[in-house]
């Protein structure tokens, strides 16, 4: 009789989006930093085709999810949890953001936010570490049904310092409480199970 | 010598935006309406291509504004006035209006959001006329520097018993209030000019 | 051997607060309709001394919580869940209840609204039903740790035409789904228990 | 025939106020820093008694204001120009700032924060320097046709560092911008008077 190996535990699958397109984007490579840092009971899977995601138009939607909507609207369906990582343009969620949740809060086959448990951080260069965006996040989070994690609440600010040229997040620091973050996540995630 | 005719005096254009796509949607329908009963000094203009502005990408735009940017930018640079028709999605802003907001708010040549006069309205079928969406907007606002009219708001909940099914609004009550209110857009316009 | 008859089940108990000091205040009011229609198995205790409990000073409370506060945070803790009525003064939370909300946050032994499920409703003569004060308060919330349910949202617009003179809510729909919301509440707190 | 002195031009008064009542609070000390740069143009009067205005209660309002809301509003009503510093309690505004808006925008003889020209600041310990109190303060704002400067906004993070023991505000390029911000006040003001 053997002990059954960490492997045979399922993991949680956490899908993860960030909320700019910009290759270099601070926000994107910090899911990347969540990936490395995550405990292995975690599947963090970057959804990275927001782009492919039109302007909701309810006229268009009307003749059927376009691809890229079937494929965020897949991905979120599949996972155990989210984890957005916004910026802060203009004080609040950037459009594009915005956008694809509205998109992904629609029928059909009910809304793939409503009950799915989800951890918003954020990553900017001022001071402010996308604060104002990520209360903008939650007010959102409220109609369509989904539980935000309340504490621990990530702000990264001056963000300009905590990543190496190549994108890779270099604060040690910041990643120790990452990793605190993502395991805040899971217990909250297990938390809301039936 | 003749007096100058009413015509000669400068109107003030308002360049008008409605956060829908949605051919029959009620804040596309309410900025007709606004039309309608507008007074002659100011000239309402409707922006309709709010479908070609692209999901902002910071890459993008480093290799210049595209196309429907640019016509954005110049609606709003040539108005005296913003009138921003919003709906209520998720509780805050479409994605869809809030993108234009975050293209139209960077550069080059400045903002043209800075400084610009703005009142902003809502209709929406449910009971709150989109309160939380307008709120969400005003907080966009103070980081573009866009003066947002306080007072009235214009708030149109049930929105689905005031159009008739062409489109037009036709609740006496509510084409009264918003002659008023754009008067009132009128006087906070010339209130905030040099 | 006899059954255990339903009274022997324990029953969850709500502390209820209403953000007004107004004896006619509709949202007390609420409170007490919530107590009529509430199911057996929640026991709801309406505290009724925000009064009670001073301007919040961090040299006053250097020197220990005055009685009103012990009194406040005494009902929220013994309590298994929260309801908050709310008016909205201003587009926000009264400065009464968040007054209170401020001290129940605070040390000695740890802050009593941390980790407590809570439900947040409203009552107001205009339309939108204390929609901005709701959000305003479940931002406060964030901060203190106080998991609010997030749907379904009660927000009671024309309260004037719901309630009788002597303060009774005599409007059925309404009745009906303020029982449906306190079931909710029921849910979600049972949800959160570990 | 003489020049006017500087001491003939008629000075704006500013009504200042803290949203805290703790001695040693940083936006007290924020407010003392505001009088020693003001330029001479600007007389700042600390009003200091947030402490004397009791909780809003609409059944003590219908006997008469109380004392200490009487001198709030006076001092307000003589004032040409508002500026509050708020602590953020919560993610929001304290409890104890917004209670005395809520007294003040209260009748009789209109709101005294109707039209009154403000701008808003904020000093905290933390990064975010009030950034969520400060825009929930602007969202009370609306509804009290009290018009916020826009921009430069003024969040002070890391308050501790910025002010020796005795709560004089030390650091240089704090107190520089402090009096680049009252200078926007003054010509918010001016700009927005008829």
């Amino acid at each position: 009789m053997s002990q059954p190996s960490p492997s045979d535990t399922p993991r949680l699958v956490v899908c993860a989006i960030a909320g700019s397109l910009r290759r270099g984007s601070y926000n994107r490579a910090l899911l990347r930093a969540a990936q490395e840092v995550a405990p292995d009971s975690l599947d963090i899977r970057i959804f990275d085709r927001l782009g492919d995601v039109p302007l909701y138009n309810a006229d268009v939607e009307a003749e059927g999810d376009p691809e890229g909507v079937r494929a965020l609207k897949d991905a979120i369906r599949e996972a155990d949890a989210l984890l957005i990582a916004t910026p802060e343009y203009n004080h609040s969620v950037p459009g594009v953001l915005k956008n694809a949740i509205d998109w992904a809060s629609r029928p059909p086959r009910g809304s793939v936010l409503a009950g799915k448990p989800a951890a918003i951080l954020g990553a900017s260069p001022g001071m402010t570490g996308t604060a104002r965006a990520q209360s903008a996040l939650r007010q959102a989070f409220v109609f369509t049904q989904t539980p935000a994690m309340l504490q621990p609440e990530f702000l990264l600010g001056r963000a300009n310092e905590k990543f190496d040229e190549a994108g890779r997040l270099t604060d040690e620091g910041t990643r120790t409480f990452l990793k605190q973050f993502l395991l805040a996540l899971e217990a909250w995630t297990l938390r809301l199970r039936d």
